[in-house]
């Protein structure tokens, strides 16, 4: 890994054991490099699972093979391949995807649909079935690893591991939620797609855990822009073992169902946040607020036009309070706005107001803010009850410098 | 001005004059800057005109009076002021326009519903009104100017000064048809922002006259984007003296309808193009086409997907023949699109086809395509018959220099 992100966690977080998940790391050598690049989470019988995939109308074969095995709702395993993504591969791409699952059902005794697969790196080279088979093989006797091992391994340009904890009270039982996650530009279709997997001892539905997880997604990874690129890769996936004991979930009605639906949504927030922290060249982490819109979707439109203008972005990296990039991209987001309502602050100062400057507005405070690593832009249209919040980085030299030559 | 852009023509045009219009420059100050900054231009009457402006919701006051006065199709007199933008500035900005056309219409004894304004510049201070009285006085006494005097006064941070021509025959007359315009991103609002002008001695009617001028525009100025940003003051302005004595054009049916309409198009392309070319730390000019898409329109939405994508833009700054980041923008359009039915070209090279890496394509020619300034993207996504062409620039470490600390 390169250097940290300015803007990375001190230390990869404690986090807890899920009953019912093993992982383990081998080295497939899907690029030519020493260190562990196949991860292999195998899960106890009986795991449900949910998930969400890019809405990328040219996605992975991976990103079919989830899509096709989510609504089953069972899961015994997880294989996730870094180094090369096997996006655009045609029917060599397939090929190796099912010969994945194959190899795994074969290993566990299951059904191949139970197999979970993703893969990110270089798009356009298709998997090599003999590499992904023989680091299988090498998982397959591994001794069970730690999870900073496996947010490790299924990293690319990511410049830290990324992990993050949550629980729960269901009736009387504590459950757990584990989620490990990579990703350093909401996309780069080479290096860096989001892949995302949470492990819950709770039992719970398939479909009650596959709608929470849909809702929590709303807020949390569909809130976050690096770069305003989509990847054909993106996936998250929650996996639940019940192993913790509880009374199982099976609707939102059910005792200790808001409880885990607001765990799962903190836990999302928090790896959606640690993406966004590790953003290509990001050294600003920012949180965008807007109120006052027509409807949340209106308000959703125009935050995410604001968090993707690459003039709001530089201007930030810039420290520069330049609000009038903010009402340019407020103005192009389609949604309706009406300049002379709009008002907008950084951090806690109203810069502007009713249609104008704020006349003498304080510029020390700003300047102060702007000067930090987290940075508040709020935005209130005037116009109704909508409101959204987005999160996104700054766009500087060092977002060039890793993508202007990153394949050469 | 700075360095000029390397994309930059070796020099100004050649332009003719056009009978009917007279340019004159004058120092408004609007800025601590010793350059004229004021552009007056007065049109002979019976002058026709047409306008297309920006779509954003949060315009400049100068933006909506040009709305309500080109409708009524009559035009006296251009005043552009550089350095300040009046946008967002409230009931003060909109005093100041008024203040302007007044002044103007007054000297020229004519409705003010004849004076056209444009402003571009730093967003959020009203225009001062005794500067741009005071730069008025001045500008109506001074000589009569050329059309690079003009061509550099409405700039702001452009590299250089953009002028072009066209003509057609009406008849048995020949018009002329000369473009002046100013821009370096699609929108910076600060600093940025497009303005064209257009002048031709045609006799037009003004009906028609929008009615080509909005297809030119379809086809060309809709068609360039530097950085996605949509400005709150792009605006492109045709007049018409009518002096060339041509038969009057009322309808597409007239003879010479069609090669003035083509020349139209003609001049308003070069114009677009050379806005693309002074992109904000630009060194590539890229065209982008699409063909086989489902409709026209879904070719033009993919193709700007492709053309917005930070990923592809530092890729083609880096001469990295990144096709798999064209494929990741085509996917996130939104637009229908089968992975397994498209191929991708730089310059004449297919690079990818049927889903896959065309295996064992020839790299060198690529490779020396991507060394040149004039880059080729060809898309055929092989469902249909749509089709449409985009102009960009690449994105490089300029764009971030230039825009990480304009203002402060």
């Amino acid at each position: 890994m390169t250097e940290r992100s300015p803007l990375a966690p001190a230390a990869f977080p404690d986090l807890p054991p899920i009953a019912g998940v093993t992982a383990r790391v081998a080295r497939a050598r899907y690029k030519n490099w020493d260190r562990c690049d196949l991860t292999y989470v195998e899960l106890s019988e009986g795991t449900a699972v949910a998930g969400v995939t890019t809405q990328s109308k040219c996605p992975s074969p991976e990103v079919e093979w989830c899509r096709d095995a989510i609504p089953l709702g069972s899961a015994r395993a997880l294989v996730v391949n870094a180094g090369n993504a096997n996006a655009f591969t045609g029917h060599r791409g397939r090929a190796a995807v099912e010969a994945i699952a194959a190899k795994v059902a074969n290993h566990l005794d299951c059904q191949p649909s139970d197999i979970f697969i993703s893969s990110t790196g270089v798009i356009g080279v298709p998997l090599p079935v003999d590499k992904a088979e023989a680091g299988l093989e090498a998982a397959f006797t591994a001794a069970p690893c730690g999870w900073e091992d496996a947010a490790t391994t299924i990293g690319t340009t990511d410049t830290y591991a990324k992990g993050a904890h949550a629980s729960a009270m269901i009736g009387g039982t504590r459950v757990e939620l584990v989620g490990i996650i990579k990703g350093s530009g909401m996309i780069a279709p080479d290096m860096a797609t989001m892949l995302g997997y949470i492990f819950t001892d709770a039992a719970i539905d398939p479909k009650l855990l596959q709608q929470m997880l849909s809702t929590a997604n709303k807020r949390t990874f569909s809130c976050i822009t690096v770069d305003s690129d989509t990847s054909t890769s993106d996936t998250v996936l929650a996996f639940a073992t019940g192993k913790a004991g509880n009374a199982p979930l099976t609707s939102m009605d059910d005792a200790g169902a808001d409880a885990f639906a607001a765990a799962l949504g903190d836990l999302c927030r928090q790896l959606a946040h640690l993406v966004v922290r590790d953003g290509e060249g990001a050294t600003k982490f920012v949180e965008i607020t807007v109120e006052g819109a027509e409807s949340d979707a209106s308000a959703h439109r125009i935050a995410l036009s604001i968090a993707n203008s690459p003039l709001v972005k530089t201007a930030i990296a810039g420290e520069d309070a330049n609000w009038g990039r903010v009402v340019a991209a407020i103005g192009k987001a389609g949604e309706p706005a009406d300049r002379d309502k709009l008002s907008i602050r950084f951090g806690a100062t109203q810069v502007a107001s009713g249609g104008l400057a704020v006349e003498g507005y304080d510029e020390a405070p700003v300047a102060a803010h702007l000067k930090g690593q987290d940075i508040l832009i709020g935005v209130d249209l005037g116009l109704g009850d909508g409101r959204a919040t987005v999160w996104t980085c700054d766009l500087t030299h060092g977002y060039i410098s890793i993508n202007a030559d990153y394949r050469s």
